[in-house]
């Protein structure tokens, strides 16, 4: 077997410019309730998670996404204690998370079973965070469960959810993110990916806008991932009280940066300095 | 005509990896004396220009490389007068260099005339700084080129060549970095286009240790670019005496920000701060 797999780059981009992977074979096929589930072992990036023809990562580069998406919230806040991971069924953010001394309660929301058990039996090391005694794995909607939890409970909320079509739009309207206020201390944080700085403008703005009418304050943030469409990814940091940089915690970066590949305390900062044309639509 | 147009990662990325452009008709394809010249219009991209199968440029995406291999030496540099290009046959370096006030000589030298001459043909937005009066036009080896030239005399020299493989290799050579040093002042900067961060690292190191046996002090920073392999892409930034801070005009980068759709203040000192793994290996 010599075939491809190609991910087109969909959404405001362009369906005329895609990824393409050289395949070994097809590990895994099947559908969810919710979506499509495949894993490729592919010759050049090791084994990829693709869901809904979207690719999730390789293993040759899952960690700049899961290391940026947790650890500048993370970081941001002085002392982290109540976590709440939406979404985020591969573990990859959950083994991020665990990373840090002091957390308390750990929970884990994702509508999709049949991800989290894919995971496990093909991504080992991403999915290890669901090993820590700490984590509680919910498996249901994610909006009828922030409904449910207590107010003003978590310290940081971090939305690592596939791309606003399917079963993921909901995660990026403003009913939703009342409800991630109700449930985020006043000191709190929340992170989510938001798209492709280079082709998602539309969706970037939009989503940015919902976020504005619920937070004080909405920043973007972007990291490079290689297998993502254009190579650069963006990311909200949103707030009431806790700003990227005021309670940085940068010794606990150095004290920890054998513990990352991507990020590091340099990388904090720069994250949030943004190319014009980006600083120019996010005005 | 219904076509794609694949780019594989070539080098020590793996050839298991590519981008693909769904093609709407091919504009121009030759061979010069040196490498096959093709250009293509893209459905998603505008038109694109390849050199021997590797993407140089499309119209939707040429602004972030030719800004960064331009700007961050010339805004580095307190005073730049005279400005050396190597490569950059297209004229798109040309063009972010003559926005720059002060410059008083400005020399291209390009091996393969061919280059500028399709450049100018299908890409008059990147071409058009060879319409600057100052632009003095060499078609020659540049090896050859800056043996000849007077001792000491560059502030900024920027080589802007293709992948260290065929006519662009020597450029990538100790020989060659003693020339430049050679006619470049002691307090001049040198920047170069190096690979991929992601998938070069064997090349990078190589090429940063020879520029290491010939200036002072060597740096490497990035830059986003979406049709290079990994979407992130490195430059070395080598001097004696002008590292990249020190003489920062950031009032002039202020007053010219309009002029860029990339390249900003931020953006300068975020392009130096490194992914840990990056560090790691070029240490």
């Amino acid at each position: 077997m010599d075939e491809w797999f190609t991910e087109l780059h969909g959404l405001n981009a362009s369906d005329d410019i895609g990824l393409t992977f050289r395949i070994k074979e097809i590990l895994y096929s099947k559908k969810s309730a919710f979506q499509k589930i495949e894993v490729y072992q592919t010759y050049g990036a090791g084994k990829m998670l693709v869901l809904d023809n979207a690719i999730m990562f390789t293993e040759l580069n899952e960690f700049s996404y899961h290391e940026m998406i947790t650890h500048v919230p993370m970081m941001a806040h002085p002392f982290p204690e109540n976590i709440l991971i939406v979404g985020g069924g591969d573990g990859g953010v959950l083994r991020e998370v665990v990373k840090h001394l002091g957390v308390r309660t750990l929970e884990l929301v994702e509508i999709d079973k049949m991800v989290v058990e894919v995971s496990k039996r093909f991504f080992p090391e991403v999915a290890k965070g669901f090993d820590s005694p700490l984590a509680k794995i919910y498996f249901e909607d994610a909006v009828k469960f922030i409904s449910k939890t207590k107010k003003e409970f978590y310290d940081i909320i971090i939305v690592d959810s596939t791309d606003p079509v399917g079963a993921a739009k909901p995660l990026f309207e403003v009913d939703f993110m009342q409800k991630v206020k109700w449930a985020m201390k006043e000191k709190g944080i929340g992170s989510m990916q938001i798209g492709s700085p280079f082709f998602d403008e539309k969706n970037i703005v939009s989503i940015l806008n919902n976020l504005k009418e619920v937070f004080s304050i909405v920043m973007i943030y972007v990291a490079s991932i290689p297998f993502y469409p254009g190579g650069l990814w963006s990311f909200a940091f949103f707030f009431f009280l806790f700003d990227p940089f005021t309670f940085f915690r940068e010794n606990v970066c150095l004290k920890m940066e054998d513990a990352f590949k991507y990020y590091n305390y340099e990388i904090h900062k720069a994250s949030f300095m943004l190319p014009s044309f980006v600083k120019r639509y996010i005005k």
